[in-house]
Formats: C-alpha cells, structure tokens, sequence
C-alpha cells in the first residue's frame, strides 16, 4: 500500500532512483534509536554517476543544482530503503551537508545545494525543512560535482 | 526575565545579533527530541556580510579568528531563537563543525576555529566544551573566511 | 577485566594510541545521552603527528589510506576514554566524516577512508558498519594527509 509521500512523489511526477550500494566498505544509511543517518550521495543514477565536474570551471551552476537534486533523490530513495518503503516514518530531515566540487573563488553554494533542499520541501513539506552547511571541497570522489549527506529523525 | 546566560553575556558584554534569515530555502534551525541542530552560520551581523577573504592570501589568521566569533555569535543567536528566548536550556553544546576558506597549504585552522570555541566556553562554561572538526573548505558561500555550524543538546 | 572488543583487539594484534589532547579549546569528545560525538581526529601517534601530505602531490593513496587507519585508532581511544575503558558499550557506529587533504583533481577518497572504515568493522563488527561521507578538504591542520571524526550510539 502507497503511503502519503509515495503519493507526493508520484503527483509530482518525481522517479526515485534504486538505492545504489556504497561505493566502499560501510553502508549507505544507519538507524539507531530514531535517527537516521543517510551515507554522504553523488548523482548516481541506477548505475551510472552522472554529473562530473568542478562548477566555475567546466560545469555551471545550474547543471550542479541538477546534481544537487538527484544526490537529493538518492537521499530519499536510500531513507525508502532504511524504513522498509515506508517514506511516511519520515518526522523530520534535521540536517543536511552539502559540498560543492568547485574553483577556489567560488561563491554560490547556497543556490547549488537549493537542489537538494528544494527538493525536500516539494516532496515532505515542513519535514523537509531542515538545518544545513554548503561548503566547498577542493575535490570530490570521482569528480562529481557536487555531494549531499543528512540526518533524518524518524517515527 | 533574563536568564542565567543572559545575565553571563552581559556581564561579558557580549552583544548578539539578530538571528540572521538562511541564505536559501533551508532553516536556520531543527529542533526535535532534545537535539538541536544549527546550519551552517557566516559572518553575518545584522545584516552586513562581514570578513571575507581567504586566510594566508589577503586575510589573516586573527581577523579569522574574529571571524569565526562572528559565526559563534550567530549560533548562539539562533539558539537563543530556536529556544524561545532561553539559552538556559543549553544543556550541552555536542558538536562543532568548522570550514576555514584558506589557501591550500594552510594549516591553523584550530587556531582559527578557536574563535568560536572559546566563545562557547567563555558563555556557557562546561556545557559549551564540544568535540569539533576545523578543516580547510576550498571556498566558501559569498567568499566568508570561516562557516560553523554546531549540534547543541537542550533541556 | 578486559571486554570482548578489547579481546577482539589483541586477537587483531591491534594496539591503541593514547587518547591525544586536544590541539585547542575543544574536547576530544562529548557524550550525551546515548550519543557519543567524537571530534575529528588526525594521523596522531602518542605525541608524534605522522602522516604529513597532501594527496596525489607528495602523498600516496596507499599512505594516505594508512593515515586513514591511524585517525580510526585514535577515534577508538577516544571512544574508550569517553566509555571508562569499556568499548563493549559501542552499540554502532552510526556516522564517519572523512576529510582527505589532496590536489584539487584527486577521485579517490573512498579508497582512502576505508583506512578507516575498514578498521571499524574488523575491530567491531557489524556494529562498526556505517554511515559516512568522504570529501576533498582544501588543506587541514597542520598539513595532515586525513581527518576523520565520528559518532557513535552506545548503551
């Protein structure tokens, strides 16, 4: 039975991704208690890495804000995973981080990691609202340009 | 009625300022259970985007220090908001994150991050000694020479 | 009377620095509830910091991942010091941040990381498998290869 978010999500039009395996020796979501701890997302798009680059050099802002949307998707489809398809345990998404693969005198992280929080209002509403950093990395795994972790609490 | 760490601020004659709107479609705080986190804070006060640079090139590490004051400031101005007006319920400042916007071979960031930890210590004695990473961002939003966030236990 | 993880340790013939001070005004960590924050640890070895280099210039993937082990050997000091010597209370490690200090064009700090993460799971098993995010860091203090912090739920 689809619950309210899967609902949202389908109303508005969005397809998650599968939620892709670690790319290394750890796991893509820890849940203790009721926090969720969600692994640190690429734009990773059912098995292909999408979105490489280093934004103010060979990428713009507005393909990163892309990327920054589909770590954003990766972020929801792996929570879907953690909460046994059950995207209305989520209470609340806390916090997120996200780094920006970018030149040394950049300046609009905020706008890029919007892909990534615009998002999460559109599909939770006011759980979605959350506390966050956007800062720049000097480089990413793989090139990509931009990466996204979070911290969900959950019911 | 002013509280107890309201009366410590200004006995230190520490003015805040106002607790600043996010930069992008976020909040500049989430409070669930008794976990608050805050998002990233700037040098912002006021309404002034103040110390931008990139430390070891054309900004120092004192004026970074003060710079990472001016974020600490920040975090406890969103406390004081998130708690409606009572920092006595900070029953322990737990975490501390710092992104120091600085050449490539820079290596004080804890100096600098200093700034605001011993904000922290000076306002809330023991319950503001946190763990805390300082590390090197290769930007930062707007160009600001230092971003903390911070995760705060409350009562 | 030693724990199972401590056991666990010898029959690893895994040795524990000591638990470092920290660099500045900062704990090495603070635990609250259930919730054990462990601040961001370098490549320190009782009193000698190893591991000086920026990756993909002077330092290797392979040293680097070494730097990586040593920040996770430091973070499971901490965590006995913060658990009175007994690391049989770590329910999870629910949370790793990696930070690599390398050329702006470097990819691979998933490898590196698992230095770390790696560690975490021969030393504690499926209660060491973890959430985590590894990123690009500009620079970091004092010109260490890896920084690395974590946290960890423990009864």
């Amino acid at each position: 039975m689809a619950g309210k978010i899967d609902a949202r999500l389908a109303e508005l039009g969005i397809e998650l991704p599968d939620a892709a395996a670690p790319a290394a020796n750890y796991v893509p979501y820890a849940l203790e208690d009721n926090t969720l701890y969600i692994a640190g997302q690429v734009p990773f798009w059912n098995g292909e890495l999408l979105h490489i680059g280093k934004v103010g050099d060979d990428y713009s802002v507005e393909d990163a804000q892309q990327a920054a949307r589909v770590c954003g998707l990766n972020i929801i489809a792996q929570a879907k995973a953690a909460l046994d398809g059950d995207l209305d345990r989520v209470r609340r998404i806390v916090k997120v981080g996200g780094f920006v693969n970018c030149v040394t005198d950049f300046g609009q992280h905020p706008a890029i990691i919007n892909g990534a929080s615009d998002l999460f209002v559109e599909v939770f509403g006011d759980a979605g609202r959350h506390a966050r950093f956007a800062v720049g990395a000097g480089s990413l795994p793989m090139g990509v340009a931009v990466e996204v972790d979070a911290i969900i609490v959950v019911d």
